[in-house]
Parts: C-alpha cells; structure tokens; sequence
C-alpha cells in the first residue's frame, strides 16, 4: 500500500469513529464529509476531510466544523480543530510520519520550530 | 436528465462559481468541498457541498464556511450560509422547484411557514 493511500485511511477511520460519538442532543447530526473526487479530477492528490456537528439545541442553531483534515501533496494537513483532541499525536500513533504532518492551526513561521513539517 | 443530477450541477455550478470570488487577502484560500462518493456507499442521496474560506490574515487564522448544501432525499437543504447571498433565490432562479428547498438554518417548526419545503 502507497503511502497516501495509508494516509487516507488513518484519516478517514479517525473521522469516521470520532462521527460516531454522538453530540450532545439528540436534534444534533453528527456528518463526515470526505472529497477525494476533485483530486482525481485535478490529477492531483488534494483531499479533504471534514467532521461537523449540525443541528438545533432547542431554536438555537448548532453549527460547528470539529475537525478539518486534508491530503496536499502527499502531506497530512490539520486545518480545524474544535476537540481537545491532539490531531497530530494520534496521526503519529496510527503510523504517519512526522515530517508529513503540517500544522495548518500554526502560521506557516513557526512549523519550522514544531518539530512537525513544513510545507 | 433527472432531477437530482439537475439540482447538483447547480449547486457545483453555484460553488465553484462563488469559489472563484477571491477572498480578501492572498494568504486566504477558496476551497469547495464536493462529497458525492458516500452518497454512492450509502447507495441513497446524501451529497455535501461546502465553500470554505481559509488561510491567514497577519498572525490571525482565518476560517469560515461561507456555504454549505446538501441533497438529501432529492431535496437541496441550505445549511449554512454566511453570505449576503441568498441562496434560496438563486435555487429558484437556476431551476430547483420550491418545495425542493429546505431552509435547513430555520427551525423545523418554522419552514411550514416560509413559503418552501418541509422536510
């Protein structure tokens, strides 16, 4: 197995088990939104991943991008993350190198200093 | 051409159409977000559709969904909406019956009374 497509499943099997954690009230949807289309159309390897949390909590409107996790260039971009959850120590966990983890959440002057890679 | 494969070349057409308004700043990106794939596993009508603005002003992390519609059961739902667009209107306009749109950012109770679809 190629390395983005090992990448691509981490993802997509952290997304999908962190979707299954209901949200707090039973009028709230827990959706995951992956596009891997467009890169195929592109010809190029720019996939997205996206949890979010949509819904009502009584007549307030719940609206909420969790985690935004996206494949560019072969590198494993974290661009949202609303969890206490660390992105990044899991993706290390599952088996993505560490040089291929860029945080996005960081201003592109500091990823040189984070240990994790830059773009 | 059926009705589905109509509403979702509008609503890509829409997207990218909007995606190609360049956000303020040359550090913000414009991304569409298309997931048509799990509708496919799910072998039933679920596609998502995002425009996302992201990126950096300054030091300062800038993201915003700007839009997000989803077909669900052959009907446009309008999730999200942080433009001075109105998307209803423009549903209409391109071709989506009234009462095919639901004003997913009203409250359930309420869309009896906006003039389009209850789910």
């Amino acid at each position: 197995m190629d390395k983005v497509t090992k990448y691509r499943q981490i993802i997509c099997n952290f997304l999908t088990q962190q979707g299954k954690i209901m949200p707090l009230g039973e009028t709230i949807e827990s959706e995951t939104i992956f596009d891997e289309k467009l890169a195929l159309l592109r010809r190029s390897r720019w996939d997205r991943y996206l949890l979010i949390h949509l819904g009502w909590n009584g007549q307030k409107r719940i609206y909420s991008v969790l985690l935004h996790l996206e494949i560019k260039d072969d590198r494993v971009w974290i661009q949202e993350n609303n969890t206490d959850i660390s992105v990044s120590e899991i993706l290390l966990e599952k088996g993505v190198n560490r040089e291929d983890i860029i945080l996005g959440l960081k201003p592109a002057f500091v990823r040189q200093y984070t240990g994790f890679g830059v773009a």
